[in-house]
C-alpha cells in the first residue's frame, strides 16, 4: 500500500505544472466556467484511495450552452483550409511534448496505470497529432468523368460540425485524441465527456490544447463536460446537434448509445469490450508467444478491451508452455505503480475489485483451479 | 379509369410467362412453401383497384426455418471464389433479360408505374448484375509492409453471412437487386422482405433468379418472406442472425430500424425519404432545368425519395420560368399507365390518396395557392 | 501437309464475310487508300505456304498524311465525354461479336494458330472492349485540399493525342485491341503498324471497327499502315507527333525503340521476349503442373513471349514427372491447324524453322539429349 | 563584389562544422577513398571567383568498385523491414536538422544561392525525410480475389537494387534527397553523381547521412562519385547494374540519358528544363500575381527549371501591371548573397554569364527592348 506522502510528493509538482487545483472546474465551454452553484464529484487515487481533488461537474443548461458555443466555433473553424488546420494540430502535438512527464504521472495518480503506460498515453496523443498533420494534406476526393460535355464532377469532403466523444477511464486521454485530432483537421469541433474516474486528466489535457488555439487567436475547438453519473453522456446520445458520436466503454452502454444515435439517424463510432484469444501453434516463437500472452493479460491490470481473455494452446505445448506462463505471472511485481518495476497496478475502484473477486469465485465454483499466482494478486490487492 | 378487361388482357400473359398463379406462395425458404394453413393477403392493382392475386404470407416459424436454411446455404456459397460468384450473377442478369417485358408489365399492374418505368426496374437489375460481375474481380484488400522481418500483413475481405433486405413498393425489384447482387458476389446470402403492395413482383423475381442457381446445382441464395403488416420486418430488425440489414422506406420506420439494429450492434443501410430542392440560377439552360424540375416532381406519381419537393428559383427567373412550368404540368397525361403516353399513373392506394388530399388542404389553409393543373390531377384521380 | 483445296474452302467465305480481296490496301488514313502506285507484299499461309493475297503497303508520304489526319480526328474525339467514348467502344465490341468465327479463321490461315486460338484472339478484343467500357466511367483523378482559403485543387486526366501501336504476328489483333480500346476511351487516336506476316488480320479488324465509327458519324480513330520491312515502324519510333508508342516484338528491336523514343522524350510501352521458367515443387498438384508446363511450352507453336523455356523441377520429382511430360508431348497432335484436334501448328515462316533447327543443333552439340518427341515435330514439320 | 575576407569568414567555420578540408575526396564507395593518384578539380565560389577547395574525382575503376559495394549493401538493406528503414531515414532527417545553418551556408558559398535559399535546400532534405518516413508504412499492394478455390493472389513491392542519381548545381542537395530518401525506404541503395559545380555540398551531405548509418551498424547506402566532366554520368547511363537512373539537368543531356537507359531497357526519371509561362487574368489578385511573376523570374538568379520565362497578360492589364513589374525588378537587390537583403546572387560561372549576355544581345537584335533594370543587372554582375 502506497503511503500518503508518496502520493503527495508526486501530486504537488504535477498539479503545479499542469495548472490544476484541488477545487477545479470540469466544464470548458469556450472558457473555464467557475464551479459556483454546481455539483461536485471527488476524485480519489485508486493507488491508496487518497482524495486528489473535487471537480465541479456540468449541468443540463451548461451542456446546452456548450453545444451552442461549439457550433459557433465551427462556423469559423470549418473555413480554415485543411492544411492550416493540420499546422495547428501540429502545434498542439508539439505543446503536448512539454507535458509528457507531468500529464503521464497524473494518469498514474488518477487511474493507476504505471508511469510507463501513463507517459505512453501522452505519447499516443503526440503521435496521433503527427498522423493527423499528414492526413490534413491527404483529404482526397475523386474527380469523375461526366457523360455530359463541358461538365465536371468532383467530390469534396465536408466536416460534420460538432462531434461528441465519450471516453473510458482506462485510456483517459489517448482515445480522446484519436477522435479529436482527426476530427479537428477535418474541420470539426469536439465535445468531450470523459469518465468521472479520469476527470483530472481530461481537464489538464483540455487546458493544454485550448491554450495553443487561444495563443493563435483561434476559436476554442475542444470542449469538455465532466459529469457525475453519465447524465451528459445520455444527453449526447440523444442530441441531434451531434451528427457523430464516438463512444468507448462497455458493450451494455454501447448498445444503448447505438440505439439512441440510430433513432435520430446519427452516426456512431463504438469501441467496446472484447473477448480476445491468443492462439499458440507449435511453430510459434515461444519467447515471443509467452511475453505476448502474459503482457496481453496483465497490462493495465487487465482493464482493457484488448486484454487476453482466452489462451488456445496446441495440445503438444501444454506441458512446456503452461508452467512457464505460471512462472511468468509469479515473477510480475504487483502493487503501487509509483514503486519501481511494478507492472500491475490497482483496479480502478471497489466495484472493479468486487467484480474481479466474484469472477474468481464463479470460476472456482465451476471447478476451475486457481493457481497460486492468483492468490498472490488477491493478497497484495487486499 | 382502366377497364377490367384492360387489366386482364395484360395480366394473363404476364402471369403465364412468369409462372405466377392467382393463389401463390409468398415464402421461399430454399423452395416454395405451399400456402396451406397460412394467412393470405389480397393484392389489388392501384390502376383500378382490381384484385390480382392472393399471397400466402410467412409466419414466425416460417421465418426461423428460412434463416436457418439461409445460413446453411452460406456455408457452401462463401467458399465459392468471388470471380465464380460473379459468373453466376452474370448468368442471373442474362436470364432477367428474357423477362424485361413481362416483369416490367407486372410492375405496372401491381404498383402502377408506367411500362417504361416498369421495364426500367428490370433493366436496373440487369445493369447492377453487370456491375456486380465487375466488382467480383475487384475485391481488393491491401498488403502492408510489416515492421517485423520475414513477416507479412494483408487484408482479406470476408462476407457477413446472411443479410436482410427490406424494400418499398415504389422500386419493387430494382432496390432489392442493388443489395442482393452485390451481397451475393461478396459471398453473402440474402433474405428479402418486400412491401406487401409489391409482393407479386418479388415472388416472380425470386422465382427467376433461384432457377438459375438450381440449374447450376448451387444452393438457394435469394430467400423471400412476404408478410402482411410488417411482422417479418420487425423480426429482421431484431435478429442477430442478420449482421447487416438494408432498409428502404419511410424516415419514421427507418429510425426504428436503426435503433433496433444498433441495439444488437448490427449494421444497417438506410434509404429513407428526402426533401429535395432544385436550384435554378440565371445562367442555367432553361430547357434542361424545366424538364429536370418537372420530371423530378412528377415521375412515379411523385412517390420517390428523390422527388422534387422544393424549387429554389432566382428571382429574375420567376416571370419566365413559372408560367412554363405550369404549362408543362398541364400538358402531362395523367391516368392509367396502360394507356399510351400517360406519364403520371395512380398513387399506390387509398391511404396515399388521402394523405395527398390532406397535404393540399393544409397548403391551401396556410394560404397556398393551388394551380389549376393540380385540380386536374385531383379530378382525374377521383 | 494441308491441301490447297483445304485452304481455299476456308479462305473464300472468310474473305467474303470480312470484305477482303486478294488485292487489298494496307493503308487506312481515315479511308482506305487505293493501292495504285504503291509497293505490294504477298501474304502466304504458313500452313502450306499458299499465297493468300497481295497487300499494297504504305510509303513515307502516306505515313505523314495519315498522322496529320489522325491529329485532326483527335481534335474532335478528345472533346467527346469519356463515358460516351465508352459507349462507342462497347458498340465496337458488340460488332466484333459478329466476326468471331470468320476473323478467328483468318488468324488461323494467316499465322497458323489453331481455330480455338484464333477465335480466342477475337474474344480478347471483345473482352477488352467490355473492360474499356468500365474504365470509361472510372477515369478518376483526385481533389486535394488546398492550403489557400477559397481555393481548390483537382486533377484532370488528359489524353496524349495520337498514339502508335506496333504489333507482332503471334497475337495479330488482340494486342492491338489492348492498346487501342483503352487509348480510345481515354480520348486518344491510334495508329497501327502490324507485322507484315499478319497484315490481313489487321486490315479486316480495321475495317470492322471503323465501320462502327462511320455509322455513328464519328471521325476515324483507328488508322492502319502496313509496311514491308519495318520502315513505318522506324518512322513511328522517331516521330515526335506520337507522344506514346506501344511496341510488341523482339528484345533487340525493343531496345532500339526505347532508345529512339527516349531520345525524343516520348513514352514507350514495351512487350518483349521472355525467358519463363516453371517451378514445380513436391507439394504441387501434378496433373495441373503437367498440363501447365506442357501447354505453356507448346501453345502457339511456342511462338509466344510467355512460352515455358525452362523447367525447374524438385529432384524428388524427376523420376515421376519427366516420363509423363515426354508422354504428354508424344500425344500432342502436330500439323495443319485446320485439321481437328491439332494442338501445334506451323511456325510462322522459313526463318523461324531455320532458327528452330539451329537451336536444336546447338543443344545437341552441347551434349543435350533430344527426345524422340522432338524428332516427330521435325519430321511432321518437314 | 564580395571581398576575400568575407568568404573566408564564412568558409572557415562552415568547413569545420561539416568536416570539410581544402583537399578533399569526392569518392565515397562505402568509405571515403583517399585522393592519392586521382585527378583533382578546383571548386571556386561564384560570388567572387575565389578558390574554395580541390576535390579528388572518381575514375573508371573507382566507379566499378563502388557499384559492386553498393550491391553488397543492397543484399543487407533490402531485408530490413520497410518501417525500420523509415525509422533510419527519420534519424537521418533529425541529424540534418543540426546542419541547417552550416550546410545552408556552404550552398551559398559554392553555388551562390542566398542564405535563405541555401537553408531551404537543407530544410527540403529534412521535409522529404519526414515524408519518406510516412511512406515507409504505406507501401501498399493489393490482395486480389482469385478465381481458383483455396488460392490467394497478392502484390508485393520489391526494390530495384542500386539506383543512380545525377543532379545539377542549382539544387545541389535537395533534389538528391527527393530521390535518395524515398529510394532508401523502398529498400534501394543510391549512387550519386553531383554537378562538379556543387561537389562540396554533395561531399558534406554524404558525410552526414552515412555517419548515421555507420553509428547504427548499418551498411553504407549513399554512395558518391564526383567527376570532372561527366564521365561518371556517362558510365551510369549505360550501366545495366543501375535499373533506375534519375537525371536532373539540361534537355539536351536528358535526351541522351533517356536514349541510353532505354537501350538497356532501364527506367529513367528525368527532370529537365522548362519554358514556364505565368498567365494573369483581369480577376487575379494583383499583389499576389506581381509577387509570383517577379519571384518566379528572379529566384536562384533565374537558374531554375521553374523560372518564369514568359508572361501572358490580359491586354486590359498591360498599362497597370507592367510599370509595377519594372518597379519591382528595380527594387530588388542584386549582388553577393552574403550581403543582407540581396535577393539575386551571381550566375554559376563564366559560361552562364556569356550565355545570358548573348541571349540579351539576340533579344535586342530581334527588336526587343531591354529595360533599365536589366542594365543594372549587367553592371552589377560585371
Amino acid at each position: 500500500m502506497a503511503k500518503s506522502s508518496d502520493i503527495r510528493t508526486v501530486k504537488d509538482p504535477v498539479f503545479a505544472d499542469l495548472g490544476l487545483y484541488e477545487q477545479v472546474s470540469g466544464l470548458y465551454d469556450g472558457q473555464w466556467v467557475a464551479g459556483e452553484g454546481r455539483s461536485r464529484i471527488a476524485v480519489h487515487s485508486p493507488i491508496n484511495g487518497e482524495w486528489l481533488a473535487d471537480v465541479a461537474v456540468a449541468g443540463d443548461e451548461d451542456y446546452d450552452r456548450m453545444i451552442e458555443r461549439a457550433w459557433a466555433s465551427f462556423d469559423e473553424w470549418s473555413l480554415v483550409p485543411a492544411p492550416k488546420r493540420g499546422e495547428i494540430v501540429r502545434a498542439i502535438g508539439d505543446r503536448l511534448r512539454a507535458y509528457v512527464e507531468s500529464l503521464g504521472l497524473l494518469v498514474t495518480l488518477e487511474v493507476g496505470k504505471t508511469p510507463v503506460e501513463g507517459k505512453g498515453e501522452v505519447q499516443e496523443m503526440i503521435d496521433i497529432a503527427d498522423f493527423a498533420v499528414g492526413l490534413s494534406r491527404q483529404l482526397y476526393g475523386m474527380t469523375i468523368a461526366s457523360e455530359r460535355q463541358d461538365h465536371r464532377l468532383y467530390e469534396q469532403w465536408h466536416p460534420y460540425g460538432v462531434v461528441g466523444v465519450i471516453t473510458a477511464f482506462n485510456f483517459p486521454c489517448a482515445v480522446w485524441s484519436w477522435n479529436a485530432f482527426i476530427a479537428a483537421v477535418l474541420g470539426n469541433v469536439v465535445v468531450w465527456k470523459p469518465s468521472p474516474n479520469a476527470a483530472l486528466t481530461a481537464i489538464a489535457t483540455t487546458n493544454i490544447v485550448n491554450d495553443v488555439l487561444d495563443e493563435q487567436g483561434l476559436p476554442p475547438l475542444f470542449f469538455l463536460a465532466v459529469d457525475g453519473a453519465g447524465e451528459i453522456g445520455q444527453l449526447m446520445s440523444s442530441d441531434s446537434r451531434l451528427p457523430l458520436l464516438s463512444f468507448t466503454g462497455s458493450v451494455r452502454t454501447g448498445r444503448e448509445v447505438a440505439a439512441k444515435v440510430g433513432e435520430r439517424l446519427g452516426r456512431s463510432i463504438l469501441e467496446l469490450g472484447g473477448n480476445n484469444a491468443a492462439i499458440v501453434t507449435p511453430d510459434a516463437d515461444m519467447e515471443i508467444a509467452l511475453r505476448g500472452v502474459a503482457f496481453g493479460a496483465l497490462a493495465t491490470a487487465a482493464q482493457r478491451c484488448t486484454t487476453t481473455r482466452r489462451l488456445i494452446l496446441h495440445e503438444s505445448l501444454s506441458g512446456s508452455f503452461l508452467p512457464r506462463l505460471v512462472e511468468a505471472y509469479g515473477s510480475v511485481r504487483v502493487g503501487s505503480p509509483l514503486k519501481p518495476d511494478v507492472l500491475v497496478g490497482p483496479l480502478i475502484n471497489k466495484t472493479a475489485v468486487d467484480s474481479y473477486s466474484s469472477a474468481i469465485g464463479r470460476a472456482e465454483a465451476a471447478g476451475g483451479q486457481v493457481r497460486d499466482c492468483y492468490n498472490q494478486y488477491r493478497e497484495r490487492c487486499a
